[in-house]
């Protein structure tokens, strides 16, 4: 790998510096080639289990007939006692037509379900969350709305995951003005989060503000079109944006491209690029102070000249997996002040895992009705606030997932702003919240913990 | 309550018997009391924990992005490793729109949820199965069958809970036509499996032949219309068979009524009533050596009279919840041999808790593409036989829930007779069934010990 040999390079001070070319090969390998190994060793990835005390089968007539009729009636009655009398207050459907899972594209629900799967030991791990995994036999937009507004009695929220672009937004949308439970998509709202929480320390780190910096965004697809508009409703200026996606820089004459298509995009064409600046990537690139690129894996996507080009002090998020749109260290030579990339192997990793599971918690506890912008923005200052208590550096930008009490922190944040924005169905203090989601997700450490203890979780195989 | 009195003079020993009126009613009413003490001490009855180890951070770019992506192309390659990669092989939907749940009626979705989190915690206590309750938001026979079929990409089987006759009928039937997974009606098939168990059982008490034996079905609902489908499979013949409804025997004259709504229906007044009896509940029973009733909840529906016009040794079976269409001491003192209610409180108690677990852990096992007739004949059969081993007698015609042995031996019978006919996608021995399936109910039980006895599943409130 050529990059290995560059790497070595670098000026930066890197724990990873000192692996060789073969042991960093091994280290990118190991996921993949465990993952080959155990999955047809656990035969699936989670289960459901009681939470309800089955003491002999006696207690089977309080939790099923006659009993259960109790808190049936109790419902009929009052229809928001759902969320007292069973567990829709923590359950949400992780919903995909994999119709783009990972990076590996139009794959379909069933080769979709381990992704989903995965995502729901995230939600529980991290978040304390029990998400159902449900890959829908249709990948037509409408009758993906149709089915989620079905679903929702059961759940106490959605989150919709790697669908495409542009029925994403559609259907998100379309879902939000339907129903009154949270929904939620992850390559959209989730990344957006990890990016402004990022971005924003990042100029911290090297003294601009928002208000004055110019941004490129590469790539135009969910996650940059969402990262665009938290971005401004951070204080980033929609003027000083130039957004490219596979033609060039949007403009207000190519608006007339998605009128029809993709508003979110038309929106884009008159608000940003105030200038009219057109071209392409290298166009976009020159001059800006923020490079956010989110598009297809590289190397070469992004050049080193392109960032040379940038002003003082640039930053670049090269955000595509598995390989970023530029080397870190390329950027870095280029003149890069702060580089972060999607991977776990260097610095400054954005990984939605640091979002969806804290905010989620923070949503369900105060029962709020929607995920709003406001909401998602909270939890990106707490993830700034948290990486600054950690003490903030060029390489530090967003805490890293090692520590668990981000995510109380974060559904705290989420939680009193659904409550200042009147989306609450429920009100908990600061406290109450804290104590809330620390005692849930500790909760779901301790019984992953015991389950494997106990044999319960089997060991993987040698 | 005047069935107290009475009680006492029953002539078969009872250890029910020395209760007094007060300590039974307090009998009866504690599940309800302790329901909604429990319902919102523990908010919901069920969760998702994982079945995989988390030793670290580091495991989850095994479970998640990048590892994960291993199974996904192998699944895409090949689609039926979702069954080895995934936990699709055990999952199952527990889907019900509301509409007729338990003897509550059509109270919707949001308050079935309690029932349907019953039904799973039981799937998973008894039988191994991991279930997710799926409310539905829609009460359409088409909008239930659509949502269905999109919803089973990520399912192993679909459980069909509480849908209202006789929409249950069309749902069941054009949903195995369009599936290649078991769907399954609890309300009829699973019914119908016990019954059939316990009627072969009663017949060899009182030294009967199903075929030569005259059989009254008391209510035509879902219940009734598979139970007689189920009898006349296990060799019951029609023509000695009379169905009642609200209206009456059914008969060929009648048969125009039911010809579009209800081909069920049509079917029974063309084939049972040979001899085309006209009138109610006591015609039917005149002569009869059997009666199933499964109607609406007495007592009075079936008087001492009617069943006193019965064969010699008759056979009653009342079924409805919570009361009874005759109380179970009245027909003994009419002269009933045996009698089989649907309450705990009695002997020979037809629940259907003794079926589905089993059942669906045989055909998950050997991935079966349907539930036949055949196959729940084969649980019926099972159930039969173990009853006999237990020592059967008129008050032990069915095995009692106690017994957990039960569910691993109907999965194996299930299993064996899915090889027999055809449908099973994979081939096991008897022996693999039989450890299989007790393997993974031991291991349920097991762990719902453990997360109780470690304080993961809190004590109940004093």
């Amino acid at each position: 790998m050529a990059g290995g040999a560059q790497a070595r390079k670098r000026r930066s001070p890197r724990p990873k510096r000192s692996l060789t070319d073969a042991e960093r090969a091994e280290r990118a390998a190991a996921p993949s080639r465990l993952s080959a190994k155990y999955h047809p060793f656990y035969e699936g990835k989670i289960e459901v289990v009681s939470k309800v005390p089955i003491r002999s089968l006696d207690d089977l007539s309080i939790w099923y007939s006659p009993g259960v009729a109790a808190p049936c009636l109790r419902i009929v009655r009052r229809p928001e006692l759902v969320y007292d009398l069973t567990n829709k207050w923590n359950t949400v459907a992780i919903v995909t037509d994999g119709s783009r899972i990972l990076g590996l594209g139009n794959i379909g629900p069933k080769a979709g379900l381990p992704v989903m799967e995965g995502k729901s030991l995230l939600f529980k791990f991290l978040g304390g969350v029990d998400a159902h995994p449900l890959c829908l036999g249709t990948q037509d937009p409408d009758q993906i709305v149709q089915a989620v507004q079905w679903l929702a009695p059961s759940y106490g929220g959605i989150n919709l995951e790697d669908i495409a672009n542009p029925k994403c937004f559609v259907i998100l949308e379309r879902l939000r003005e339907l129903l009154d439970i949270p929904i939620w998509h992850d390559d959209q709202q989730g990344t957006a989060t990890i990016v402004t929480a990022a971005a924003l320390n990042a100029l911290k780190l090297v003294g601009k503000k928002p208000r004055y910096v110019s941004t490129a965004l590469v790539g135009a697809g969910a996650a940059n079109v969402a990262i665009a508009r938290l971005l401004m409703a951070a204080g980033f200026k929609a003027k000083q944006m130039a957004v490219v996606d596979s033609k060039g820089i949007l403009t207000r004459e190519r608006a007339w491209e998605f009128e029809l298509s993709h508003p979110d995009k038309y929106e884009l064409c008159l608000a940003t690029n105030a200038g009219q600046r057109q071209g392409g990537i290298s166009e976009a690139l020159r001059g800006a102070d923020l490079v956010v690129a989110a598009s297809r894996p590289g190397p070469g996507i992004i050049t080193r000249e392109m960032v040379g080009s940038m002003a003082d002090q640039p930053i670049v998020f090269a955000t595509a997996n598995p390989i970023p749109e530029i080397w870190p260290w390329e950027a870095k030579e280029a003149g890069a002040a702060i580089v972060a990339t999607g991977r776990s192997d260097f610095p400054n990793q954005v990984n939605n895992s640091l979002g969806f599971p804290g905010i989620f918690r923070g949503t369900l506890d105060v029962r709020a009705k929607t995920i709003s912008d406001g909401m998602c923005l909270a939890a990106a200052a707490e993830l700034g606030r948290i990486a600054e208590e950690n003490g903030l550096d060029e390489e530090h930008i967003v805490p890293s997932m090692e520590d668990w009490r981000v995510f109380p922190r974060e559904a705290v944040a989420v939680g009193l702003q659904a409550q200042r924005e009147g989306l609450a169905r429920r009100r908990r203090s600061r406290q109450e919240l804290g104590e809330r989601a620390e005692g849930i997700i500790r909760r779901a450490r301790r019984q992953a913990g015991l389950l494997m203890a106990r044999g319960i979780v089997r060991r993987p195989p040698h």
